[in-house]
């Protein structure tokens, strides 16, 4: 590190859009992620760890042949590998990887993948440019068995990190379907493409508008609560009620829902071809006890990302949460994904059918966090004071007794002299307990020990009849340390 | 994702420098350093996950003044922020981070971090351009008892993970104690710096050139077996003695090393100043119970990087391994660390002290590894058998069974067409059972269920009453598919 002579003082700041994560931040985030792939792994996906950076070539989001390649990812040239990028997701690199080591991998390949990802957009509030993943995908496979496997995969691991059944729901459909209802409509052509788009965010937004706002979007256009109009896709009215009954063609049960679109799509190959896909994931999961309480066929999943060739799906939590505006709403997706055959052929030339899903790491453990549901390894270390700084061994000695029996512990090493800051400390690292061996103390072979977390009770509501009942601080002999911990450990941990 | 447009095909590797981890190679990784987070955490350490994008002003090892930042880091310009780079160490942005939230963290803030770093350096056998470091720092104390506190974590550290006590060593040196040598041997001036470079750089060579080595090149300079001629420090014999001196002032006990080195560096007052803080650090590690059979003080530890300004030691595994010629030597070093006291003033203005250690990740896998001390999860998935595709939820039902068993188990997703491929890919998955369901199994309520891992051990030796006596696959009625599973993993464990 070259001495800085006389520069100016560096910002102590990330750049624009980068966070630190501190402490429980990190340990529960880890948790979740660590119980996620028990579930990944139980279901026989193997993990993989590719590498950050990419070349930008590999990530394929953009051509590497413009001075500065688009915004979207962080990109910078390097002599010896041109352009590169930080990854902006986990499936461009699974192409790579797949494609790179397919002589070497099983097929089907099933991994899953969890890491940061880094994206150059805008920042805003709770927006990050740095943010994790977690991906599972099986490669090699056509079969509708692998995306009805990765549905069923992602109900169970929402159960297992906590989210309770009923307070999710995991979403099917299908592209082709949507493909086909589009053909019916008489939307396929090439010079449609500016209004299949309009109709495709229009589906979209049926939970925001309603079916009325969804019918004047895909008809002339609609107006919106402060004035703004929004250009419609100017379909007329038997092709909008076509794309409506595709909306609500959803049912009680996947067959039901499946005969309405089978109905809907009839003539159109590729939609009939869409249909029976579905069926066999309705069946596959009817087949294997996920009824529709955990996982629906449901139209009006479109997901927003190009690549998508076949099946989709999507998590929400359907749990009532407050808006930022105090209004009721569901908490919403935290996972989505889909079939995606054309991403190795870049690579290789051949296709290589593939499909996985993404869940939204931040998203799940926000939920989570709501929910009660996150254990938090927070508690803070049982501090040993410091009273006489020339018995350091001594305090050194405690804390290496309370680690060896399992108890997170520390000697204060900040300046002892000023006891009250010593309690300070231990308050801001939410330490339950303190302990205390001064001179007497010593010579009398005693410790004292402070219950912090009663201490603060006390110190809040009390009676005077509690006060006395249980005191919050104890004496001990030295040579029952450990044990006195342990108990005021243990009816701390009663209590709450 | 755009369409590429006949662009040429994307070369299906990574950037140079950059790998992939497959399966094993991240669980047992992410497995070492969940123990290693464990011993940190009950030390009282709080974990930490800095952004991996610093601005290049606040990793501070470049100036943003030139065009490009010096290669060593990975370093691009935004328009928002600058010059920015990825992060090369863990202490850097640690800095950063204690400067920018100082009011908001306990002091003295202990904290451990771990995850990828990045260096844009020359890439060689093994050596990558992304790679892990697990670091433990305490900031905000000059106290010898946090540097002591992190020896003796990193011993007990090294004995978690599964490093025998005796297979390992961590030595404490302290810089200001080499100072003082230096200055006792004449060699303090500004015009010396030459001369201390070249001292510093023979003492770390001890362990390679033995004492005579070391004596040349203190001296008038030193010819290697190849013939190449390397120059010495010029030091007359005199000045020698007291270096070498120094290098083998280690003794039996820290207690008498001290002594050694106190008589060394009589009459300077940085000399007699580092002097007493190893006494400090040997004096709390002897009356925690660490003996020299774990931590020892050792003169002859330099570590290299310029910023420490105390105490610095590093870790040693001292079992023996062949280096690529053949030839014995010891595994050596795995982690290393020092009290770096002038980091967070280059942002504050205000000295903050600290001290810290980083264990070098993959070093000590490898190491674990080499040990056996791997306990791997690396055991592939029961695979069922797809005998007729129009049954895909029958076998989906039985994974489901065995999933819920806690077993790990998949479906054959691939082509089922031909069996001996689904066979293939379950030695490819190495599967320990593959089961099998054909129409006659279905018709008549049973499953077949083949033990893969005794197959192959029969294939290879067995005696013909070996084959008979104990069936590589089994019969079991469908309703018994998972205990009949269950079983067989049994066996197979209690067989190996």
């Amino acid at each position: 590190m070259a001495k800085q002579k006389k520069a100016p003082r560096p910002k102590a700041i990330p750049p624009k859009g980068f966070r630190d994560y501190f402490g429980s931040e990190v340990t529960e985030r880890s948790h979740m992620l660590s119980q996620i792939a028990e579930v990944y792994h139980r279901y026989g996906f193997d993990a993989l760890e590719s590498s950050a950076v990419e070349t930008v070539e590999a990530l394929g989001k953009f051509l590497p042949d413009v001075d500065r390649p688009n915004e979207g990812v962080f990109a910078w040239e390097e002599e010896d590998s041109g352009w590169v990028a930080l990854r902006y997701d986990m499936t461009a690199p699974l192409a790579r990887v797949y494609a790179q080591h397919r002589n070497d991998l099983p097929t089907p390949y099933r991994r899953y993948a969890m890491g940061p990802v880094w994206r150059n957009e805008k920042v805003g509030p709770g927006r990050f440019r740095q943010f994790y993943q977690c991906d599972a995908d099986t490669v090699g496979t056509a079969s509708m068995a692998a995306d009805a496997e990765i549905c069923a995969m992602l109900a169970d691991t929402l159960e297992a990190v906590g989210i309770d059944r009923g307070d999710y729901i995991v979403r099917v459909n299908n592209r082709k379907v949507l493909n086909g209802v589009l053909e019916v409509a008489g939307l396929s052509g090439d010079d449609k493409e500016e209004e299949r788009g309009i109709v495709l965010r229009a589906i979209d937004k049926l939970d925001r508008l309603g079916v009325e706002g969804v019918r004047a979007l895909l008809g002339e256009g609609r107006k919106d609560e402060s004035g703004d109009f929004t250009k419609g896709a100017g379909l007329d009215d038997l092709q909008a009620d076509i794309v409506i009954g595709f909306m609500e063609a959803g049912a009680a049960t996947g067959a039901e829902t499946v005969a309405n679109l089978r109905n809907l799509v009839a003539g159109s190959s590729v939609g009939e071809d869409g249909v029976a896909e579905l069926e066999q994931i309705a069946d596959l999961l009817a087949a294997q006890g996920y009824g529709p309480d955990r996982i629906i066929i449901d139209p009006s999943v479109v997901r927003g990302l190009g690549y998508y060739t076949g099946p989709v799906y999507e998590a929400e939590l359907t749990f009532e949460v407050k808006d930022e505006k105090g209004r009721p709403r569901n908490f919403g997706s935290v996972a989505g994904g889909g079939r995606y055959d054309d991403l190795v052929k870049r690579f290789t030339g051949q296709a290589v059918p593939a499909t996985g899903v993404s869940i939204g790491v931040d998203r799940l453990l926000a939920a989570l966090r709501m929910k009660g549901r996150i254990k938090s390894d927070a508690q803070g270390p049982v501090v040993v004071t410091v009273m006489d700084r020339d018995r350091m061994a001594d305090y050194q000695a405690m804390v290496g007794e309370l680690r060896q029996a399992g108890i997170r512990a520390e000697v204060y090493l900040g300046n002892p002299k000023n006891f009250g800051n010593q309690l300070k400390y231990a308050d801001a690292r939410q330490s339950p307990i303190a302990i205390i061996e001064g001179g007497d103390e010593k010579a009398n072979g005693i410790v004292q020990i402070k219950d912090l977390i009663l201490g603060a009770k006390l110190a809040q509501d009390a009676t005077l009849e509690e006060w006395k009942a249980r005191p919050s601080q104890i004496e001990a002999p030295r040579a029952d340390l450990v044990a006195a911990v342990k108990k005021m450990l243990a009816d701390q941990d009663a209590d709450t």
